[in-house]
């Protein structure tokens, strides 16, 4: 029972649906144009119509002989060859009934004539083609406008291309597709001990793993990074790596500088732009903060690599994907397979592996274990009100 | 019954079996070295060995006070408070028994302390800081190595790099990381009737499409398409194309002029080359070429559209991922929705659509139907000698 003055931290989904409201204006879908021949992986933002028939004109499926079906309604027949029409060739004069001429698969088939001989079913001497199987009107001829006519959705908003979706636009001669605009974001990592990889580290210093952490994780989400940066605890200059952020990027994504210590960089310049700093009822990932400066929303994530990267999938993930116009993926359920112990009144994000049964938790929950966070494939999401988890009992997992 | 001079085509499996035996070469793992900050997707060759400890030093996992155990052993107590160590402080002097030094999360934990006290469990006055809760030894304090050591495994070899392995490699100070290479791969679509998009269409013409599925394809795969081209049906033009494709590439895939026509350019320039040109038992696809020339793999696949990708994701798809290193996926079975007339002596790879309950083919089998393909998600494969496929049937299904 919380007494009056007791304020209990907000839950995981009512923190979610906070950052859902600041991020509002960005899920809203924003369409750009793509050369079709950069536009993989990129999610159709308007239905495509076909602006030709397709195929665009009336032409042989094989290779063989175009004939009108009457001359060949019995067979053997034979007939002269009046030339040839290759793919790429132009039609031709109409075709004269009772005759032949020699065609290739995709060549344009002639007016008049109906039907494809295939040239395995003929006989050639010199200029006459001996027919060896009947045929019937239409056999072998691909009309124009069978597989899609002009007008006709080829592809519907949503669709997420790949290679076929691209063969098809450029089948259709379309060289741009509207595409939804990527989400633009800024990550900024911050704290005094962190060093570049490549550089020495001086002593209580290490290296800066989260802002590469949560930049492939945006491009992995459909996201375009716009800007990157770190930080040190100096104010000035996360002020002003700040500013350049909000000015280029659709949301801005910090780690660190968010809890209970004396040198919080991100709180300490946030708080008075209206930043709300406190905990979320969860493990790792506790510390959260969010702020939104001229209009810009900034999702303040705790700065252990760990918490980082959780916080990134519970809170960041589903939204920058919706903004993608990508598809979001609902934990699923799985079978715990050895004990767990949980604290109470906070959920629990485990690293978990898959195993041929169900899942296991890694060794060690603590927020600082990036090298066992690599080893896992999943996290193991155990509800605040439980403390003991026994084999066998099913457990929500969300993909890594 | 085939009589003796009856040669049957081989079967897909057959043909998988050759291009198998001709791309062993290029399916050894092959190693290079990327950059960390490239690496998203790449897939690890060789065990990534941790150079270092992690954590580098023993640090504070709380936002509190640095104390010896033996002097919060039992609580309330009050000690002096000697100064403060923040994250990236060098760790300074040792601890001295029964006083206190604020410190924060990750900063490095004096030696002679071996207790963190959270702030929130603390009252501070002045110079003296109130521990309201006895602690252990070792609580709060991470201790050097306590994630992984040096000289352990930090990733082993197959990973594909996701966000949290770059994280783990960049902590670790690594900024080049052993990859897989990937297969160079060169593109090339034959036809005097394509055109590119963005061109006018002459008489018979068509747009190309095969050059960017199989390149987007490739790419999909791990695959590096370094040379792609269009030729037309000039011998002269093809040659001297396929002349750089083979010196730049380790394998190299082209589509159309491989069939019965009188125009098959592929056909007529590898087959003095040593090509085996000829049908196997499929459909569509029937159609097939290879070749080696200067030992490099050379699959022909026939030019229509849907045939051109069915060849790839059949016969080229597992071998360019497995020499990529990533997984190659088996095809599933699901359950037909709706009756499917087939060809004998031919596997199908008819296209299909997944419903909530299996999957139905899509109208059309034809393989100019670029836009059904678009529609389709996976291939439907009925075996060779199937004809009449009941709803309710298993069957195989690729994904597209």
């Amino acid at each position: 029972m919380s007494g009056a003055h007791v304020v209990s931290p907000p839950s995981v989904d009512e923190h979610s649906a906070l950052i859902a409201s600041m991020l509002g204006a960005i899920l809203e879908a924003s369409t750009e144009e793509s050369s079709v021949s950069d536009a993989l992986g990129r999610v159709v933002a308007e239905s495509v119509l076909a602006p030709v028939d397709l195929p665009l004109f009336r032409n042989s499926q094989m290779d063989g002989f175009a004939v009108d079906a009457v001359s060949v309604a019995s067979a053997p027949v034979a007939l002269d060859i009046l030339g040839t029409i290759a793919a790429g060739d132009p039609v031709g004069d109409a075709h004269v009934p009772g005759t032949a001429r020699r065609i290739m698969t995709g060549a344009p088939v002639p007016d008049g004539a109906d039907a494809i001989v295939p040239v395995e079913d003929t006989d050639v001497r010199g200029d006459t083609v001996t027919v060896r199987v009947a045929r019937r009107t239409g056999e072998f001829v691909r009309d124009r406008g069978s597989d899609i006519s002009a007008g006709s959705t080829l592809l519907p908003a949503g669709v997420v291309l790949r290679p076929r979706h691209l063969g098809a636009l450029a089948a259709a001669g379309l060289s741009v597709v509207p595409v939804r605009r990527r989400p633009r974001v800024a990550v900024i990592a911050t704290g005094k001990e962190l060093v570049d990889v490549g550089h020495t580290l001086g002593p209580g210093q290490i290296y800066d793993s989260n802002g590469l952490t949560l930049a492939t994780s945006v491009i992995d989400d459909g996201g375009d990074v716009v800007f990157r940066a770190r930080s040190t605890d100096s104010l000035d200059e996360f002020s002003r790596i700040l500013r350049h952020a909000i000015a280029v990027a659709d949301v801005v994504l910090t780690s660190g500088g968010v809890s209970m210590g004396d040198f919080e960089v991100v709180r300490d310049v946030l708080t008075p732009l209206g930043g709300r700093f406190g905990h979320v009822a969860m493990q790792p990932g506790g510390p959260q903060g969010t702020a939104t400066v001229e209009g810009t929303p900034i999702l303040n994530f705790p700065g252990n690599p760990v918490s980082t990267l959780v916080s990134y999938i519970v809170f960041a993930r589903p939204l920058i994907r919706r903004a993608a116009g990508l598809p979001v993926a609902e934990p699923e359920f799985a079978t715990l397979d050895a004990a767990v112990r949980s604290v109470p009144g906070r959920r629990q994000f485990l690293r978990g592996q898959r195993t041929p049964t169900g899942v296991v938790t890694t060794r060690g929950a603590g927020s600082h274990l990036v090298a066992t966070m690599a080893s896992a494939d999943v996290l193991v999401d155990i509800p605040a009100d439980v403390v003991d988890v026994a084999p066998g009992t099913r457990v929500r997992v969300w993909e890594l």
